[in-house]
């Protein structure tokens, strides 16, 4: 039966039905919400506090000019070889902000969205919202958004090499 | 002056003085407390949801025996290049939990643990306790912990090749 290969993770071993696509994801990173607009310091805590090196910001096109502080979108910081993003919180940030209950979601990396979020879905997550594209989107890209069974919120997002065309 | 030299991350930089030995950590790893014992069946999900693969498994060596379901030390799965920590939440596992508000906490890897906690501090975290040894450690080995200033837990801790070591 055809809709057998629709059935989760294990569709793809199922011989002579269509094998359901695999999904990858290019990177893992937790993003931090800080108090607007703390970011800042925050990437220099942990520069001092871990050696933390900072390898990508992307501050707010549009806030900039009437603010003191730029608004960071994101500034990825790297310790050993994983990163953290550190991200300002903010009204319009509209991807993230809305189920952040612990000021921390997961970014999960990957070309495809849809993909990844049905089948996060399937296997028992909750959606929250659409997928959402633009400036609105903490990244810069793509965003699709999951709460897990154990209250993580997981950004399904285009990767980062595309979040760097933002304008600082 | 020789105490220009304790400040901070900086302070290899500056020449005629001792320098301070720099800290480096293999790994940084974020460690998601569940519910005991629903541990295994969140690494189950992750699995099903995003095609995590299970790398390493370290079960409580005492309390298999006279529980229906192994207590989960840390599973810890691989998403793309990272890596996840899944434990059960136990009484015992005092390292981690008393300070847990979120039910995740950074765990960081390092030789050097306690010139980690005490540059962590330096920078302006609080220690949450003295560093603490043996299985009441979560990973099995030595950790030190800290609260940064915008309240996560970093968990200071000898790297996981040593955990495996814990009888299952």
């Amino acid at each position: 039966m055809a809709t057998e290969a629709t059935n989760g993770a294990a569709a793809a071993e199922i011989n002579g039905a269509p094998a359901e696509k695999a999904v990858t994801f290019s990177s893992l990173k937790p993003q931090l919400f800080v108090e607007s607009s703390k970011a800042t310091d925050a990437v220099a805590f942990y520069k001092a506090a871990f050696g933390a090196e900072e390898v990508n910001r992307v501050s707010h096109p549009k806030r900039k000019a009437d603010q003191e502080l730029p608004i960071l979108l994101s500034a990825e910081i790297k310790l050993g070889n994983s990163s953290i993003l550190i991200s300002d919180l903010t009204d319009d940030c509209t991807a993230p902000v809305k189920s952040v209950g612990t000021g921390l979601v997961f970014c999960l990396e990957t070309e495809d969205i849809e993909g990844a979020v049905d089948k996060a879905i399937k296997a028992g997550a909750v959606a929250e919202g659409e997928i959402s594209e633009g400036e609105g989107a903490c990244c810069g890209g793509r965003v699709g958004k999951v709460k897990d069974p154990y209250g993580i919120v997981w950004l399904i997002c285009t990767p980062a090499k595309k979040c760097v065309n933002v304008e600082a």
